[in-house]
Protein backbone atom coordinates (compact mmCIF):
# COMPACT_ATOMS: atom_id res chain seq x y z
CA UNK A 1 0.00 0.00 0.00
CA UNK A 2 2.94 2.49 0.95
CA UNK A 3 4.24 1.19 -1.61
CA UNK A 4 1.68 2.25 -4.18
CA UNK A 5 0.87 5.22 -2.73
CA UNK A 6 4.20 6.40 -2.89
CA UNK A 7 4.65 5.20 -6.89
CA UNK A 8 1.74 6.94 -7.72
CA UNK A 9 3.30 10.12 -5.90
CA UNK A 10 6.09 9.92 -8.38
CA UNK A 11 4.45 9.35 -11.55
CA UNK A 12 2.36 12.39 -10.81
CA UNK A 13 5.77 14.31 -10.27
CA UNK A 14 7.08 12.80 -13.29
CA UNK A 15 3.82 13.88 -15.39
CA UNK A 16 3.32 17.51 -14.35
CA UNK A 17 7.07 18.25 -14.37
CA UNK A 18 7.48 21.26 -16.41
CA UNK A 19 3.55 21.55 -16.90
CA UNK A 20 2.60 24.71 -16.62
CA UNK A 21 -0.73 25.00 -15.27
CA UNK A 22 -3.19 28.19 -14.90
CA UNK A 23 -5.77 28.11 -12.02
CA UNK A 24 -8.26 30.82 -11.35
CA UNK A 25 -10.15 30.62 -7.66
CA UNK A 26 -12.05 33.22 -5.87
CA UNK A 27 -14.71 35.60 -6.75
CA UNK A 28 -14.96 38.92 -8.07
CA UNK A 29 -15.75 42.05 -6.43
CA UNK A 30 -17.54 44.67 -9.46
CA UNK A 31 -17.12 48.18 -7.86
CA UNK A 32 -20.56 50.05 -7.72
CA UNK A 33 -18.81 53.18 -5.86
CA UNK A 34 -15.44 53.53 -4.04
CA UNK A 35 -17.03 51.63 -0.79
CA UNK A 36 -19.64 49.23 -2.12
CA UNK A 37 -19.98 46.18 -4.77
CA UNK A 38 -21.32 43.12 -5.94
CA UNK A 39 -19.64 40.04 -5.44
CA UNK A 40 -20.74 36.45 -4.47
CA UNK A 41 -19.84 33.31 -2.04
CA UNK A 42 -17.17 31.72 -3.33
CA UNK A 43 -14.36 31.24 -0.84
CA UNK A 44 -11.56 30.27 -2.62
CA UNK A 45 -10.70 27.45 -1.16
CA UNK A 46 -11.43 24.86 -4.24
CA UNK A 47 -9.18 26.50 -6.41
CA UNK A 48 -6.53 26.96 -4.07
CA UNK A 49 -6.87 23.37 -2.97
CA UNK A 50 -6.39 22.65 -6.70
CA UNK A 51 -3.25 24.89 -7.01
CA UNK A 52 -1.45 23.46 -3.89
CA UNK A 53 -2.08 19.51 -5.17
CA UNK A 54 -0.44 20.78 -8.90
CA UNK A 55 2.56 22.95 -7.09
CA UNK A 56 2.57 19.44 -5.11
CA UNK A 57 3.10 17.11 -8.04
CA UNK A 58 6.47 19.21 -9.51
CA UNK A 59 3.80 21.57 -11.85
CA UNK A 60 4.51 25.24 -12.51
CA UNK A 61 1.52 26.90 -11.15
CA UNK A 62 -0.16 30.35 -11.82
CA UNK A 63 -3.03 31.06 -9.54
CA UNK A 64 -5.26 34.03 -10.44
CA UNK A 65 -7.51 35.00 -7.37
CA UNK A 66 -9.66 37.14 -6.38
CA UNK A 67 -10.34 38.90 -3.20
CA UNK A 68 -10.10 35.97 -0.54
CA UNK A 69 -8.48 35.64 2.83
CA UNK A 70 -6.39 32.75 2.68
CA UNK A 71 -2.74 32.54 2.41
CA UNK A 72 -1.36 31.51 -0.79
CA UNK A 73 -0.18 27.53 -1.26
CA UNK A 74 3.59 27.10 -1.08
CA UNK A 75 5.47 27.15 -4.92
CA UNK A 76 2.61 28.75 -6.17
CA UNK A 77 2.45 32.17 -8.43
CA UNK A 78 -0.15 34.14 -7.02
CA UNK A 79 -1.61 36.67 -8.84
CA UNK A 80 -4.65 39.04 -6.82
CA UNK A 81 -7.24 40.79 -8.92
CA UNK A 82 -10.53 42.62 -8.24
CA UNK A 83 -13.00 42.85 -10.58
CA UNK A 84 -14.06 40.34 -13.75
CA UNK A 85 -12.19 42.25 -15.79
CA UNK A 86 -8.94 42.58 -14.39
CA UNK A 87 -9.04 38.67 -13.92
CA UNK A 88 -10.23 38.29 -18.05
CA UNK A 89 -6.66 40.05 -18.23
CA UNK A 90 -4.47 38.29 -16.32
CA UNK A 91 -6.00 35.44 -17.05
CA UNK A 92 -5.87 35.69 -21.02
CA UNK A 93 -1.77 36.94 -20.03
CA UNK A 94 -1.13 33.24 -19.32
CA UNK A 95 -3.21 31.21 -21.62
CA UNK A 96 -1.29 30.25 -24.58
CA UNK A 97 1.74 29.20 -22.38
CA UNK A 98 -0.33 27.38 -20.49
CA UNK A 99 -0.88 23.55 -20.73
CA UNK A 100 -3.41 22.61 -18.62
CA UNK A 101 -6.20 25.46 -17.19
CA UNK A 102 -8.83 24.57 -14.67
CA UNK A 103 -11.40 27.40 -14.22
CA UNK A 104 -12.68 27.56 -10.45
CA UNK A 105 -12.94 31.39 -10.07
CA UNK A 106 -16.93 32.49 -9.68
CA UNK A 107 -16.50 35.33 -12.04
CA UNK A 108 -19.50 37.79 -12.11
CA UNK A 109 -21.68 37.85 -14.82
CA UNK A 110 -22.34 41.26 -15.50
CA UNK A 111 -21.01 44.51 -13.47
CA UNK A 112 -22.43 47.83 -12.88
CA UNK A 113 -22.83 50.01 -15.91
CA UNK A 114 -21.74 53.14 -14.19
CA UNK A 115 -19.34 53.00 -11.46
CA UNK A 116 -19.73 56.42 -9.24
CA UNK A 117 -16.51 58.08 -8.30
CA UNK A 118 -18.06 59.33 -5.02
CA UNK A 119 -20.14 57.57 -2.34
CA UNK A 120 -23.69 57.34 -3.57
CA UNK A 121 -25.44 59.11 -0.88
CA UNK A 122 -28.86 57.81 0.64
CA UNK A 123 -31.28 60.20 -0.59
CA UNK A 124 -34.30 58.03 -2.65
CA UNK A 125 -36.21 55.73 -2.19
CA UNK A 126 -35.44 53.43 -4.39
CA UNK A 127 -32.82 53.30 -6.78
CA UNK A 128 -31.98 50.75 -10.09
CA UNK A 129 -28.12 49.37 -10.75
CA UNK A 130 -27.96 49.05 -14.06
CA UNK A 131 -25.44 46.20 -14.86
CA UNK A 132 -23.95 45.02 -18.30
CA UNK A 133 -22.40 41.54 -18.73
CA UNK A 134 -18.88 41.19 -18.13
CA UNK A 135 -16.45 38.82 -20.92
CA UNK A 136 -17.33 35.51 -20.68
CA UNK A 137 -13.09 34.36 -19.99
CA UNK A 138 -14.09 30.85 -20.40
CA UNK A 139 -15.90 31.00 -23.61
CA UNK A 140 -13.28 33.11 -25.19
CA UNK A 141 -10.30 31.13 -24.09
CA UNK A 142 -12.06 28.14 -25.57
CA UNK A 143 -12.20 29.56 -28.38
CA UNK A 144 -8.20 30.07 -29.00
CA UNK A 145 -7.81 26.62 -27.45
CA UNK A 146 -4.99 25.00 -28.97
CA UNK A 147 -4.25 21.32 -29.73
CA UNK A 148 -2.70 19.74 -26.54
CA UNK A 149 -4.07 22.39 -23.93
CA UNK A 150 -6.41 21.09 -21.68
CA UNK A 151 -9.29 23.47 -19.96
CA UNK A 152 -11.45 22.21 -17.17
CA UNK A 153 -14.54 24.56 -15.94
CA UNK A 154 -16.75 24.37 -12.99
CA UNK A 155 -20.62 24.89 -12.95
CA UNK A 156 -22.49 25.56 -9.92
CA UNK A 157 -25.95 25.46 -10.68
CA UNK A 158 -28.95 25.69 -8.52
CA UNK A 159 -31.88 23.74 -11.06
CA UNK A 160 -31.55 21.96 -14.56
CA UNK A 161 -28.02 21.06 -13.17
CA UNK A 162 -26.91 18.80 -15.90
CA UNK A 163 -28.81 20.62 -18.42
CA UNK A 164 -26.93 23.59 -17.74
CA UNK A 165 -23.38 22.18 -17.13
CA UNK A 166 -23.37 20.17 -20.56
CA UNK A 167 -24.64 23.33 -22.31
CA UNK A 168 -21.24 24.73 -20.55
CA UNK A 169 -18.70 21.94 -21.37
CA UNK A 170 -20.01 22.62 -25.03
CA UNK A 171 -20.35 26.23 -25.48
CA UNK A 172 -16.77 26.97 -23.64
CA UNK A 173 -14.86 24.13 -25.37
CA UNK A 174 -14.22 22.17 -22.03
CA UNK A 175 -12.29 19.48 -21.60
CA UNK A 176 -14.67 18.39 -18.60
CA UNK A 177 -16.69 20.10 -16.18
CA UNK A 178 -16.84 19.90 -12.69
CA UNK A 179 -20.08 20.42 -11.21
CA UNK A 180 -21.01 21.51 -7.85
CA UNK A 181 -24.08 21.41 -6.58
CA UNK A 182 -26.09 23.73 -3.69
CA UNK A 183 -28.22 21.22 -3.07
CA UNK A 184 -26.08 18.74 -1.06
CA UNK A 185 -24.82 19.83 2.76
CA UNK A 186 -21.64 20.91 3.37
CA UNK A 187 -21.14 21.43 -0.61
CA UNK A 188 -20.07 24.50 -2.47
CA UNK A 189 -18.95 27.66 -0.91
CA UNK A 190 -17.72 28.54 2.72
CA UNK A 191 -17.21 25.01 3.42
CA UNK A 192 -13.90 23.32 3.96
CA UNK A 193 -15.93 19.83 2.06
CA UNK A 194 -17.10 19.53 -1.34
CA UNK A 195 -19.17 17.32 -3.35
CA UNK A 196 -18.76 16.83 -7.50
CA UNK A 197 -19.72 15.38 -10.23
CA UNK A 198 -17.79 15.24 -12.99
CA UNK A 199 -18.86 15.56 -17.02
CA UNK A 200 -16.83 14.89 -19.97
CA UNK A 201 -17.74 15.48 -23.77
CA UNK A 202 -18.26 11.96 -24.18
CA UNK A 203 -21.53 12.67 -21.63
CA UNK A 204 -19.89 10.23 -18.93
CA UNK A 205 -20.93 11.16 -15.23
CA UNK A 206 -18.68 10.67 -12.41
CA UNK A 207 -20.49 10.88 -9.09
CA UNK A 208 -17.83 11.59 -6.12
CA UNK A 209 -18.40 11.38 -2.30
CA UNK A 210 -18.28 14.55 0.18
CA UNK A 211 -14.53 14.83 0.68
CA UNK A 212 -12.50 17.94 1.94
CA UNK A 213 -11.47 20.13 -0.53
CA UNK A 214 -8.16 18.56 -0.48
CA UNK A 215 -9.02 15.69 -1.54
CA UNK A 216 -11.95 16.87 -4.58
CA UNK A 217 -9.14 18.54 -5.60
CA UNK A 218 -6.96 15.08 -5.44
CA UNK A 219 -9.66 13.53 -7.64
CA UNK A 220 -9.70 16.71 -10.45
CA UNK A 221 -6.32 16.01 -10.65
CA UNK A 222 -6.29 12.28 -11.11
CA UNK A 223 -8.63 13.23 -13.93
CA UNK A 224 -6.60 15.61 -15.42
CA UNK A 225 -4.30 12.84 -16.02
CA UNK A 226 -6.61 10.53 -17.98
CA UNK A 227 -6.46 13.40 -20.73
CA UNK A 228 -2.88 13.51 -21.07
CA UNK A 229 -2.67 9.78 -21.99
CA UNK B 1 4.48 56.89 34.29
CA UNK B 2 3.94 53.26 34.84
CA UNK B 3 1.50 55.00 37.82
CA UNK B 4 -0.05 56.89 35.42
CA UNK B 5 -0.97 54.42 33.02
CA UNK B 6 -2.08 51.67 35.93
CA UNK B 7 -4.28 54.25 37.53
CA UNK B 8 -5.77 54.84 34.28
CA UNK B 9 -5.90 51.51 33.94
CA UNK B 10 -7.61 50.95 37.01
CA UNK B 11 -9.87 53.78 37.03
CA UNK B 12 -10.77 52.90 33.54
CA UNK B 13 -12.10 49.51 34.89
CA UNK B 14 -14.00 50.84 37.05
CA UNK B 15 -15.75 52.81 35.07
CA UNK B 16 -16.89 50.19 33.22
CA UNK B 17 -17.56 47.59 35.16
CA UNK B 18 -20.96 46.51 35.06
CA UNK B 19 -21.32 48.85 32.06
CA UNK B 20 -23.45 46.88 28.77
CA UNK B 21 -21.93 48.14 25.65
CA UNK B 22 -23.52 47.49 22.46
CA UNK B 23 -21.08 47.62 19.27
CA UNK B 24 -21.55 46.80 15.91
CA UNK B 25 -18.94 45.93 13.27
CA UNK B 26 -18.31 44.53 10.04
CA UNK B 27 -20.39 44.91 6.20
CA UNK B 28 -23.50 43.69 5.91
CA UNK B 29 -24.43 41.44 2.83
CA UNK B 30 -27.63 41.72 0.95
CA UNK B 31 -28.42 38.61 -1.27
CA UNK B 32 -29.44 39.03 -4.85
CA UNK B 33 -30.04 35.37 -5.40
CA UNK B 34 -28.49 32.02 -3.70
CA UNK B 35 -25.12 33.02 -4.59
CA UNK B 36 -24.46 36.78 -5.46
CA UNK B 37 -24.96 39.40 -2.77
CA UNK B 38 -23.92 43.56 -2.62
CA UNK B 39 -21.79 44.39 0.13
CA UNK B 40 -18.76 46.89 0.92
CA UNK B 41 -15.13 46.75 1.73
CA UNK B 42 -15.36 47.18 6.13
CA UNK B 43 -13.48 44.64 7.63
CA UNK B 44 -15.02 44.87 10.91
CA UNK B 45 -11.48 45.64 12.43
CA UNK B 46 -11.93 48.73 13.83
CA UNK B 47 -15.39 47.59 15.65
CA UNK B 48 -13.81 44.40 16.81
CA UNK B 49 -10.68 46.63 18.24
CA UNK B 50 -13.20 48.83 19.89
CA UNK B 51 -15.29 45.54 21.46
CA UNK B 52 -11.39 44.35 22.81
CA UNK B 53 -10.75 47.95 24.30
CA UNK B 54 -14.17 48.13 26.32
CA UNK B 55 -13.63 44.73 27.47
CA UNK B 56 -10.13 44.80 28.50
CA UNK B 57 -11.73 48.01 30.31
CA UNK B 58 -14.43 45.87 32.92
CA UNK B 59 -17.58 45.82 30.72
CA UNK B 60 -19.97 43.22 29.70
CA UNK B 61 -19.62 44.05 25.43
CA UNK B 62 -22.08 42.70 22.40
CA UNK B 63 -20.79 42.50 19.25
CA UNK B 64 -23.22 42.19 16.35
CA UNK B 65 -21.21 41.89 13.19
CA UNK B 66 -21.40 41.35 9.92
CA UNK B 67 -19.47 38.58 7.59
CA UNK B 68 -15.69 38.79 8.51
CA UNK B 69 -12.87 36.55 8.91
CA UNK B 70 -11.52 37.63 12.30
CA UNK B 71 -11.39 36.41 15.58
CA UNK B 72 -13.94 37.26 18.32
CA UNK B 73 -12.34 39.17 21.26
CA UNK B 74 -11.65 37.68 24.31
CA UNK B 75 -14.90 38.08 26.44
CA UNK B 76 -17.01 39.09 24.00
CA UNK B 77 -20.77 38.14 23.10
CA UNK B 78 -20.52 37.74 19.29
CA UNK B 79 -23.56 37.63 17.40
CA UNK B 80 -22.93 37.20 13.75
CA UNK B 81 -25.56 38.58 10.89
CA UNK B 82 -25.84 38.97 7.30
CA UNK B 83 -28.05 41.34 6.15
CA UNK B 84 -28.89 45.10 7.31
CA UNK B 85 -32.25 43.69 7.92
CA UNK B 86 -30.62 41.01 10.58
CA UNK B 87 -28.59 43.80 11.77
CA UNK B 88 -31.35 46.18 12.88
CA UNK B 89 -32.92 42.99 14.28
CA UNK B 90 -30.06 41.85 16.60
CA UNK B 91 -29.56 45.45 17.10
CA UNK B 92 -32.63 46.25 18.39
CA UNK B 93 -32.66 43.35 20.89
CA UNK B 94 -30.43 44.83 22.95
CA UNK B 95 -30.68 48.23 22.90
CA UNK B 96 -32.52 49.35 25.37
CA UNK B 97 -30.18 47.49 27.53
CA UNK B 98 -26.99 48.66 26.91
CA UNK B 99 -25.49 51.93 28.22
CA UNK B 100 -23.17 52.68 25.42
CA UNK B 101 -23.93 51.77 21.90
CA UNK B 102 -21.29 52.02 19.25
CA UNK B 103 -22.37 51.51 15.00
CA UNK B 104 -19.15 51.20 13.69
CA UNK B 105 -20.79 48.48 10.97
CA UNK B 106 -21.10 49.72 7.70
CA UNK B 107 -24.96 48.81 7.05
CA UNK B 108 -26.19 48.54 3.80
CA UNK B 109 -28.61 51.89 2.86
CA UNK B 110 -30.00 49.93 -0.28
CA UNK B 111 -31.32 46.23 -0.46
CA UNK B 112 -32.23 44.59 -3.98
CA UNK B 113 -36.27 44.93 -3.63
CA UNK B 114 -36.61 40.69 -4.97
CA UNK B 115 -33.94 38.42 -4.46
CA UNK B 116 -34.91 35.04 -6.40
CA UNK B 117 -34.77 32.07 -4.96
CA UNK B 118 -32.75 30.43 -8.09
CA UNK B 119 -29.21 31.44 -9.41
CA UNK B 120 -29.95 33.96 -11.77
CA UNK B 121 -28.77 32.86 -15.44
CA UNK B 122 -26.66 35.02 -17.73
CA UNK B 123 -29.06 35.56 -20.73
CA UNK B 124 -30.31 39.35 -20.67
CA UNK B 125 -27.28 41.76 -22.48
CA UNK B 126 -28.49 44.22 -19.58
CA UNK B 127 -30.78 43.90 -16.36
CA UNK B 128 -31.16 46.01 -13.28
CA UNK B 129 -31.18 45.46 -9.69
CA UNK B 130 -34.21 47.65 -8.64
CA UNK B 131 -33.18 48.40 -4.89
CA UNK B 132 -35.13 50.09 -1.91
CA UNK B 133 -34.00 51.53 1.27
CA UNK B 134 -33.14 49.44 4.33
CA UNK B 135 -34.29 50.26 7.67
CA UNK B 136 -32.22 53.27 9.19
CA UNK B 137 -30.94 51.40 12.29
CA UNK B 138 -28.91 54.74 14.02
CA UNK B 139 -31.95 56.91 13.13
CA UNK B 140 -34.61 54.29 14.66
CA UNK B 141 -32.36 53.99 17.81
CA UNK B 142 -31.79 57.57 18.11
CA UNK B 143 -35.80 58.13 18.48
CA UNK B 144 -35.46 55.53 21.26
CA UNK B 145 -32.36 56.84 23.39
CA UNK B 146 -32.85 57.56 27.00
CA UNK B 147 -31.22 59.92 29.34
CA UNK B 148 -28.15 58.50 30.57
CA UNK B 149 -27.91 56.55 27.10
CA UNK B 150 -24.43 57.09 24.80
CA UNK B 151 -24.56 56.66 20.93
CA UNK B 152 -21.99 57.39 19.23
CA UNK B 153 -21.63 57.00 15.33
CA UNK B 154 -19.43 56.39 12.38
CA UNK B 155 -19.57 58.21 8.90
CA UNK B 156 -17.65 57.49 6.40
CA UNK B 157 -17.70 60.42 3.17
CA UNK B 158 -15.41 61.14 0.38
CA UNK B 159 -17.18 64.61 -0.32
CA UNK B 160 -18.14 67.15 2.11
CA UNK B 161 -17.55 65.04 4.92
CA UNK B 162 -18.43 67.84 7.67
CA UNK B 163 -21.17 68.87 6.49
CA UNK B 164 -22.48 65.11 5.74
CA UNK B 165 -20.66 63.93 9.57
CA UNK B 166 -22.68 66.73 11.61
CA UNK B 167 -25.84 66.16 9.84
CA UNK B 168 -26.07 62.62 10.57
CA UNK B 169 -24.74 63.87 14.52
CA UNK B 170 -28.56 65.53 14.40
CA UNK B 171 -30.56 63.45 12.48
CA UNK B 172 -29.51 60.38 14.19
CA UNK B 173 -29.05 62.08 17.59
CA UNK B 174 -26.13 60.72 18.27
CA UNK B 175 -24.02 61.92 20.93
CA UNK B 176 -20.47 62.33 18.72
CA UNK B 177 -19.88 61.35 15.62
CA UNK B 178 -16.55 59.76 14.04
CA UNK B 179 -15.69 60.58 11.06
CA UNK B 180 -13.39 58.24 8.98
CA UNK B 181 -11.55 59.74 5.88
CA UNK B 182 -11.18 57.84 2.61
CA UNK B 183 -9.02 60.55 1.93
CA UNK B 184 -6.08 59.57 4.34
CA UNK B 185 -3.94 57.03 2.82
CA UNK B 186 -3.38 54.22 5.15
CA UNK B 187 -6.74 54.82 6.63
CA UNK B 188 -10.28 53.33 6.74
CA UNK B 189 -11.33 49.80 4.86
CA UNK B 190 -8.96 46.95 4.85
CA UNK B 191 -6.32 48.93 6.89
CA UNK B 192 -4.49 48.00 10.53
CA UNK B 193 -4.11 51.96 10.91
CA UNK B 194 -7.36 54.60 11.33
CA UNK B 195 -7.34 58.32 11.05
CA UNK B 196 -10.34 59.75 12.63
CA UNK B 197 -11.90 63.08 13.31
CA UNK B 198 -14.15 63.35 16.15
CA UNK B 199 -16.97 66.21 16.08
CA UNK B 200 -19.36 66.25 19.03
CA UNK B 201 -22.80 67.82 19.41
CA UNK B 202 -21.03 71.65 21.00
CA UNK B 203 -19.84 71.40 17.15
CA UNK B 204 -16.05 70.86 18.83
CA UNK B 205 -13.56 68.57 15.70
CA UNK B 206 -10.91 66.97 17.27
CA UNK B 207 -8.12 65.66 14.95
CA UNK B 208 -6.47 62.76 15.94
CA UNK B 209 -2.88 61.28 14.00
CA UNK B 210 -2.88 57.91 12.05
CA UNK B 211 -2.78 55.80 14.56
CA UNK B 212 -3.17 51.42 14.65
CA UNK B 213 -6.99 50.54 15.20
CA UNK B 214 -6.19 49.62 18.70
CA UNK B 215 -4.83 52.84 19.65
CA UNK B 216 -7.94 54.82 17.89
CA UNK B 217 -10.28 52.35 19.68
CA UNK B 218 -8.78 53.62 22.74
CA UNK B 219 -8.89 57.13 21.89
CA UNK B 220 -12.77 56.66 21.48
CA UNK B 221 -13.32 54.44 24.83
CA UNK B 222 -11.45 57.77 26.33
CA UNK B 223 -13.49 60.16 24.63
CA UNK B 224 -16.92 58.07 25.91
CA UNK B 225 -15.58 58.85 29.31
CA UNK B 226 -15.65 62.51 29.12
CA UNK B 227 -19.36 61.73 28.51
CA UNK B 228 -19.94 59.54 31.47
CA UNK B 229 -18.77 62.73 33.82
Amino acid sequence: EIVYQLSRHFSKKLIFKHKKILITAGPTQEPIDPVRFISNHSSGKMGFAIAEAFAMAGAEVTLVSGPVSIASPKGVKVEKVQSAQQMFEATSKYFSNSDIVVLSAAVADYTPLHVADKKIKKKEDVFTIEMTKTTDIAATLGKQKKNGQIIVGFALETDNEFENAKGKLERKNFDFVVLNSLQDSGAGFRYDTNKIKIIDRAGNIYDFDLKTKTEVAQDILNTIITFLA
